[in-house]
């Protein structure tokens, strides 16, 4: 199966210059997202850790589905004000302008082993700031994990260092 | 398991007088998560369906792996300006003002038979607006299925007629 027939290209989108990559045809097809879903499993077989940490919202979808497979706790990254309990939070930034992501104050006890899930790894600036609320909370970061790299935005010169996994290259 | 006690509650979240039902520590733990998500699929175990449907972000996580589990396309549901195709809207009332949802245009095929998930049933109004754009698809309700179900706000009498099921009622 070639999960990249059922990836959408829309162009502008957000805005002008930017192709968006619409993953709800591979959501909307059963045996294409249980076949993301198992291919990604088995790329974290030899994994041992015990979290899946994911931004909203559509990183959710594909890690909750992994969480349940491989028996792992989730844990949600939200923007600001979403979260109801005490929070520690990270500010990063954007092409404009900066953006802020808030976890849990008690998401993650030391010395866990954590996998950042995001469906698509684009600059690599959402991973990054995800690692530095992990590490202020004590956790430590196994791997980084994406449904798509778009290889084109260089992502992993930016995230020089750690261990990237993704399913599909764009 | 008791799953309540993997729910913890947050007074006058997000504003005074509501007690926010936080399901954190729930998805962190992976017995307590697995055990909620195998006994929502008994639940769905004799029902006849294509898709599951949910509204950001919560919703995501449990019918992402729901999905997976149960071998259905996925549908999610989002605020204005998140889908980046052609979408279909609908308004609902909340206590104060309007909220608007969307859907994609292609996301539902004529006849197709869909289940709503949302993480908590509260007053009722999220599920009803989303039944309208299913049915504006084209798709039919099998059933709304929920973790939480918050008895106290009386929201059976607000979908009077449907088949409405919770996990966990509060």
């Amino acid at each position: 199966m070639n999960l990249r027939d059922y990836i959408r290209d829309i162009p502008d989108f957000p805005e002008k210059g930017i192709i968006f990559r619409d993953i709800t045809p591979l959501l909307k097809n059963p045996e294409a997202f249980k076949f993301a879903i198992d291919e990604l499993s088995k790329k974290l077989d030899n994994l041992d850790f015990d979290l899946i940490i994911a931004p909203e919202a559509r990183g959710f979808i594909f890690s909750g589905a992994l969480s349940y497979k491989l028996n792992k706790g989730f844990i949600p990254v939200r923007k600001p004000g979403k979260l109801p309990y005490k929070v520690i939070s990270e500010s990063y930034s954007l092409e404009y302008g900066t953006a802020e992501l808030q976890m849990h104050i008690d998401a993650i006890e030391k010395g866990q082993k954590v996998i950042i899930f995001d469906d698509v790894l684009a600059t690599g600036g959402t991973a990054k700031a995800m690692k530095k609320l992990i590490e202020k909370a004590g956790g430590e970061v196994v791997a980084m994990v994406f449904l798509i790299e778009l290889t084109y935005l260089n992502p992993r010169k930016f995230l020089e260092g750690e261990n990237i996994i993704s399913l599909i290259e764009l």
